[in-house]
């Protein structure tokens, strides 16, 4: 059994507000635990430079962590000056695993954004980041579609994120901060609501990991998204009808 | 009668919520009608390299608003590399205002770091940030005072900030942002429980103001500023039983 | 009596010096006391993008302090790579203040800039820059009139600004470095020709203040910058005939 | 059959030669193809800060493409003040798959830097990085073991990196840059001479990939990963003799 | 007799082998004894904002080391986030002396880029870059001629350049990194084919130098740089011919 | 004759200011012609890292142009958030002249920073801070002399620098703003009183120049040198009389 009492397949409890920000286009506050992550979806009528004129759309991310998020106090990056490697490397994934899922050809010429501002963390910030600008994503894009007719709806699939690691010889999934801590592996797996595989990140920094582990892990990922993409389906409702009815 | 319904003299609805994060030595959220400021005190046992061996404390103010706090999205200060004028204006009132009350020698050698985080914002961020700042720090400051045994109190009086304005010729108290586009004058005043004043500042760039408008803003502010720290001692109940104990 | 012998209403000896730089359109060198700081104003044919085909001008101002202004030399900002939040205050308060005297309607679509740069400082070179900054201007507008025929003028009032404090419970005006260092409050205040106030800005961080000291500190700074204009109308002379002429 | 004329599993020519820089302890320049990387080596005697006195090593690396690397050129990131989010997690990657086969407190207190220098880049430059790093670090930790008598030796095993991708639902190993530019999934892996995982970063942003089509990259991966590991013993011959002696 | 064999006019072996690079227009590595630097030359057919349409194109240089290129690895100029005073002093001085050999307006509105990236080094790096980097410079306006009609051909003249110094009393000519650190004199010298001069450097920090040693120095630079501009010619061949052929 | 009226060897009428600043160790105002530079000397009684505990000191300088020292504004270093290479180029130039007359063992451990402010720019501004900062070096050297022992006089000679250029195959020396513009070739000579060469730049970007031109404009850089180290004693008086007193 583990620290908090989960089974090694437990998710840890998970709650979801919509609409905490009155002016983002599509805006939710996902919690995993104790993880709690605001995520605001703006949308605004341009594109980047290098997209400029080509009739697509681009979805993007932006990640970052209230300096008390965490036990104790880090140095805002604005303050420093730059970005750590650690954030931009979070940032462009969430975004390139988002783009996944949206046809940016359908969308036009438009910039979604998503800011992931981790209010707290407890492990797990950057899957339920992904978890949670998903649903943003998905609330954006609805309400788009009531002011501008897509022909294809750009939103190809449901998609969410979790971890798996290796503990004690056991994979389990939805690490905390405290179990994250002492896992020998360190995995994060993105898939679609059609079960596909978006990314793969797996790490044995500590120790490398043999196949079989790596294929329990995929196992445990597999089963908790399918949890996760089922809770985005009822939290979305009607604002998730028509996902997926036009392909990329 | 004001946009919001309010009267010249009313401040907006506020609401306090007590520990929103787990980590923070003291935290609060608040909410003054559409603005939310979270606040979070931490605590250091050390302090900046020009206070070193003097046998005295530091209280610092970070500010920082989430890119969608606003009607449209801001870039972030951690992508521009570098905090704006207006960020480093208002952290800098807020940390000054906050040390006004506090003895430094009796805090000892250690830091508290005020992060005021905007979520959303709709007029009087900074005056929000300081009066809820302020309570982050009282709830900090009596944690402390559980494990250590101050001689003087740390925190020598309340203190609150309100912002007042002049609108067609009325003067107003807590203006939302719509009235702050709108307001030829702009105030800023920091009080404390005793009734004196911290900071006053005001600025008529749109047009200059006269004594008399002044005089009028002074007496509005005061009127508010009592009521948000009869607020702050309601919140604070028996954690603010001992401020003031000790004078500076 | 203070320690350079003044009254606490007495003005430091002030001396401007037109025309120091053969290049600018405007410019001054201006002595308070030991505070020495050279104004440049430079006019440009185009306004930044935010004003873009708005018909409308600008008017901005950046301040630095050479190394050695200082009892010990500072390190300069570009050598750090970034402006000190002190310094963005200071030229943001400076702009502000100009700004409010000018009809940038009027002024058409143009910049003026006016760097003021603190060759020697011993107090109060925020307020001394405003004031000297404002003769730039109105040299710089009058040149500019010679070629342009404004049909409002673009500059609407006089401008000047002096610092107030209080030491030893009495209120002083125009405080030296020394004299600063041992203040309990610190007050800037900026007023126009017509006697209205611009910015107050008043800051108790070592001692909050009460409102009998505000308004004899308001008093204080009344009376000052009465002199300090009086002194811009005989160094402007015929270069200020037109000034107030057109209003906002 | 591909562009190149090789089957799907089969690797680029690649070559190695050694010492090619005087002054680093261990160097190497490796081409995989046309990708060509110069590696070398640094040791220290020292660590960073967060290290100190706890009697254990670091190794990192860092990573850098030659601005004409590539087919067009590319601004360099010391001209741009930053580096970008590719770079940082390229060497992010290097630093941690080389740390997972070093004991670093048999390394003792030093620090041993990785430079990977793409002096021309046809795809798989990482890959080529971390087999390239690999071989420069041995030869350092090699020459190290002169003079330094490790009582365990610091290097746990072998260690290499190859790419896959599913090309037109065939999966191929060792992507060259067309090849990867028309792959809709892009894998790296990471493995140690054991055959055990390090690093399995899996992107499917153009088109999710099956877990059948996962399973077939992961095999092209071990083969192609084997092949580079009896390289990189025969390159080292001697001087690899002592890795895998002593455990982590 | 030098440290390493050589008598004072003697310039150290030297080598280049063309085309290291597959992608640049024109590349080359150059080596001077144990310096070593691969110079790449890249055409972009767009010029420098203040070029601008004015028929007329640019020649620009970038000058880096890789960390490892020295004795001790040094910290790289992207990760400090800005170039040193010395390395933009060196790329400012390679730029210069390169146009003055090139008829910008023969060129047309285009741009040459030249990376001079140093692999080795062991003195003369900046002489050693200017040397190769016209090479690389003529490799490309060959090729470019080749899709061009140039009316006039744009390099109007050969370039090559060394160091001289005095040790010891003694002028000597390319001194090796042993050599500079002893040297009491430091200069650079950059010639024409046609024996002129575009750049003479001098430097006596450690002690000033007569006019007598000015001249011999001179002297034997002159030398020097006539042996590497006939190896220029003969590495250049038929590339070289149409050099010369049209003044600016 | 030259468009000021000058003779090809004539100087510009130049003035010297002593004292200008209260604060600093040493200062002066230089003019030369329009060209106009406050230098400042700030004592510090600490080295850089790299010099701890070697028993000797160490003289800098820093360069900077107020932004409107110029025909039109230039954007400050401070805003642009780093030093351009023209200024680093500069400084360096500056800092490496005077540190060849100065005895930096006998100087102690103690820094000594020259600030070179350009209020007024027209031609020349780097020789004549050369020149200026000399002065007020050598004040300061002076005014620590009366405190402090020194057993050899750390300053070994008199130091100052002059631009020479070709204008119309002319040789010319101390160019203002509009003959540099016109010059095929400009040089900067800085010598010691004693007639020896420390610093000889000379570029020929737009033509280079034989070695007839070089030697002439040697003699004339020789000749005004002479002149302005002359003017240098007259203004030091007994200030300079243990100069050169003790060798390096």
């Amino acid at each position: 059994m583990r620290t908090d009492g989960r089974q090694n397949r437990d998710l840890r409890p998970f709650a979801v507000t919509l609409h905490p920000n009155k002016y983002a286009e599509g805006s939710v506050l996902i919690e995993a635990g104790n993880t709690k992550v605001l995520c605001t979806a703006s949308v605004e009528e341009r594109v980047p430079p290098f997209l400029k004129g080509q009739g697509k759309g681009w979805v993007t991310a932006e990640y970052s962590m209230l300096p008390r998020a965490t036990h104790t106090r880090n140095q805002r990056e604005s303050a420093k000056g730059k970005l750590t490697g650690r954030t931009m490397e979070i940032q462009r994934l969430i975004g390139r695993a988002l783009r996944s899922v949206v046809n940016l050809h359908a969308l036009g010429e438009r910039t979604i954004t998503l800011d992931c501002d981790v209010l707290q963390a407890d492990g797990g910030t950057r899957t339920t980041s992904i978890t949670g600008a998903y649903i943003a994503l998905a609330l954006a894009i609805h309400k788009l579609s009531e002011t501008t007719s897509f022909e294809k709806y750009p939103l190809t699939d449901y998609l969410a994120s979790v971890s798996v690691g290796v503990i004690q010889e056991q994979p389990v999934v939805d690490l905390n901060y405290e179990e994250d801590s002492k896992a020998k592996v360190d995995m994060n797996v993105v898939m679609t609501g059609a079960g596909a595989f978006v990314e793969v990140q797996g790490t044995g920094e500590e120790a490398p990991f043999s196949r079989a582990e790596f294929d329990e892990m995929l196992s445990l990922a597999d089963e908790g998204i399918r949890q996760l993409i089922e809770m985005q389906k009822q939290t979305l409702g009607t604002a998730g009808e028509r996902i997926g009815g036009g392909k990329k």
